[in-house]
């Protein structure tokens, strides 16, 4: 699945080499085409450093099936590479990497996204850890709050089962992934706040700004009432801190930013506060 | 919260010092007494490589106030370390980490459990995605079938959706793992089938093994069924590859190993095949 050159039998002059090389280790996402889902974490990392990327899917010929072709039930993978379960995924030369959180830890080094390594050994794994608990319960719960019963049937049949799991995740879960985020923004380890970690913006930064994004979009009442309650004044001062960077500001207004629709963050009223 | 001996006044000897250090630079786990849990995995990667431990809460004095004390609402982390969630937390010299999958990324490199950077650059992402996708099918959905509309309530009450769930679990998501599974050990990046990746054993191949393990536990019936109908012959071979290691052998045979009861694999025999 790769494209790699390395195959190629066509004589080469040294600039159409310089040209494929390049091209083999741009960055591609491939991630279901139309909705932002798991491949916003992606987008949003790539966005937030200004590093160029491919959307396969939304900007190539290939569209889905590049995702098909990827988490086919015929696909073992290759020699590098086991083959992966679902999108997103990684093209990064020959090498192919799956799973939201993977993907966000091998960029975070390349892309300065974490603590540099030398200053602070530990860094990169406090970072992770922070996105792994901001994709547990502002992600992966809000998917299956529509979704309690069975990942493959329909909402519709659901429906009673997402009513009672939509009242715990307004009035337990969500509250409580809030008030832990603002006690990481309120510890020292914060480095004072403005960012989770270190002083410094990372992809845990980027992660729990997207994952409120998609929570506010899906329970607009719910979340409006934690924010004006007053109780989670830095988790929500941190989310408009990260959507006004410059860069982060050009991506939200520009059209490479998908609407959420029928994907993680869905919007029924009925799971919603009244 | 860290044992660190930096702010001991006492004057020490130079063998003090040495005994200290070598404390404070042990691995110790901070989980739930008396379950395996998620901090099982963390256990299995200090058993199968016979690296020294302490399990806090189940072999020190401080027992689950160690727990409590870390996921306190009051605890906002030290200098270093961002407050954890949830255990599993890993305290090593002044690093404390939580997130079972975070762990174990930091210690794959530090205790050979993942294929040595120099030699296979992707290699840590390849193992950490495949844990991660043991961990989301055959450990967080298992728990989820038994607790699908509130984590914090009880079973019982949820008793009627959890048999609608188990159902899909059962039909549906766990042959989806396994098959998934099967088709890593039949893929050329395995390195022959014997291990999930590299033809060497990973941390993912422990988490593997006890993420099987439980669900077993929890639906033996099932379980047993899909066994027997050959389709999951590698996912099988390899879970009995990992128990017969003389070290994972020796442990599961000590009193270090917990019994299944009420944690995240749970055996009700409603929610299991007739």
């Amino acid at each position: 699945m790769a494209t790699s050159t390395r195959s190629s039998k066509r004589q080469k002059t040294g600039a159409d080499t310089a040209a494929e090389a390049d091209d083999s280790m741009a960055y591609k996402l491939i991630y279901w085409p139309g909705i932002p889902g798991r491949g916003e974490h992606i987008r949003l990392a790539f966005e937030a450093t200004g590093t160029p990327y491919v959307d396969v899917s939304n900007k190539t010929d290939a569209g889905v099936n590049a995702v098909m072709a990827q988490i086919s039930e015929k696909n073992i993978g290759d020699d590098n590479n086991p083959p992966p379960l679902a999108p997103p995924i990684l093209q990064h030369g020959d090498t192919l990497l799956s799973q939201t959180p993977n993907i966000l830890a091998y960029l975070g080094p390349k892309l300065g996204l974490v603590p540099d390594v030398a200053e602070d050994s530990a860094g990169m794994y406090h970072v992770n850890a922070l996105a792994l608990t901001a994709l547990d319960g502002l992600s992966n719960e809000p998917h299956d709050v529509h979704h309690p019963i069975a990942s493959g049937a329909y909402y519709e049949e659901q429906k009673e089962e997402a009513l009672k799991k939509a009242a715990d995740y307004r009035a337990v879960r969500l509250p409580k992934f809030l008030s832990y985020f603002e006690r990481v923004l309120s510890g020292p380890a914060s480095g004072g706040g403005e960012w989770l970690y270190g002083g410094k913006m990372t992809y845990a930064d980027l992660v729990l700004f997207q994952t409120l994004d998609g929570v506010t979009y899906a329970f607009p009442k719910c979340v409006g009432k934690l924010r004006s309650s007053g109780k989670y004044e830095k988790v929500f001062a941190h989310y408009e801190r990260v959507k006004a960077l410059d860069k982060i500001k050009s991506y939200l207004a520009s059209n490479r930013r998908l609407k959420y629709s029928m994907g993680i963050y869905r919007h029924y009223p009925e799971l919603d506060d009244e």
